[in-house]
């Protein structure tokens, strides 16, 4: 069984579209919110450190899925429950069940590496293995 | 071959994120924006209008997905190619190619309904058959 | 002494901007969810209720203040302090403070009204007197 | 006469709130977008390049206001009129008109700094004078 995470949300007015419901790109946000909040419960330091140690500056999305089953709205309180479905060697899956109450509201999954810039060109940014300290931390 | 309308966007500072590059929820914006303008293009009434008029409330995504091939970042002016890839009864499918110059950046593809406000309950909402008028304009 | 509502906030990567700390108009986002939670906390039904009930659609700001007086970064816990400094005859004026343990971060103002839709125009919006009942609630 | 920069924002469906008008917070993206196109149209390089060169990080805000004189929604196109209201030693004011078509939506005003990263601490910022070249290339 993997590790779980779970990461409450308060879905906010602004979040909420002229539909009065929330905003699809802003559960992406919480699914990536959620994502970090799951390092850090592992122990895993912040990524402005990390780049400083290590040069990782976190772990950029290379692609990100969502199915949305029910409509969410400001005033309702929802969590984000995340694990690590899959380690490979140079990425790994996440994924994500946004829940109010016992009711699944939507799915998510995404592909994420951990990246250094581009020692040729900063404005890049290139993937590094999984660092095994990492990934023991995360198991 | 189907229509396919260009969307400029204009990458800024406040759509980045400590990376340094533009943060991936930005995307799914993007992508949402491109595919509005695609129904003004083609002659579609604003949703405010539709609700008024048919009850129609927007075209809310069910589904939806991006690879993110290339990190793009402030200053840059990028495009989103946008069409519809399918038709259905009662959803429709489109994509979205999100270039700089010739380069591709991400692609996208997200499922879409039709939908109004469910007669039972406004909080939630309820999918209609693709409005043959509306399927028309956009062909 | 007026009633005052305490609004805990975390401090997201996907809220923070190429310089590694939140993005300003962010700042405003949170003063925003935290003057709603006000009125949620002190009783007043959501807006979602009251534009069927009475037509409020809410509490647009017409003007907005905040200095920035130290950065806040991703891993932040924070907190928005928010009271209503003065009831007017058809505004009133709410003020935030960002607080980090007993650290200011940044203190916010702004002149709301209670709004309905504009009777000839529905896409504009028109003031109406504070009702009573809510003002009651409030204090 | 001050040098007066127009900036083109389209106001999309994400932008806007359930009482569907545009929400308020995105009104400061727009003014902070159109401050760096202001920069940029006086020929002065990104931030990142200048944090590269001279270490300066950006323009951080230090103080922001707005008035709201009248809604807009998805659909608007609009424009931000910008100028540098005032340089002062080590601060400078901005001031901004959001139009639709000659109609006058919002006034906004912030005062800006140009940042460092404080030597002694990464996770904060510090004000530099105004670097006289950036201030010669805008008047």
């Amino acid at each position: 069984m993997p590790r779980v995470h779970i990461h409450p949300v308060h879905v906010e007015f602004g979040d909420c579209d002229p539909a009065q419901i929330a905003y699809f790109p802003n559960f992406f946000r919480w699914y990536d919110a959620a994502s970090r909040h799951f390092f850090e419960s592992c122990g895993v330091p912040p990524w402005r450190e990390l780049e400083r140690s290590v040069g990782i500056i976190g772990t950029p999305v290379v692609e990100a899925n969502s199915t949305f089953v029910r409509p969410t709205s400001y005033g309702d309180s929802v969590e984000v429950h995340t694990w690590v479905d899959e380690w490979r060697e140079k990425s790994f899956v996440m994924k994500y069940r946004l829940m109010r109450g016992g009711v699944l509201l939507a799915e998510g999954r995404d592909v994420r590496i951990f990246a250094i810039r581009h020692p040729d060109d900063p404005s890049r940014i290139k993937a590094v293995p999984v660092p095994e300290d990492i990934r023991r931390l995360c198991e």
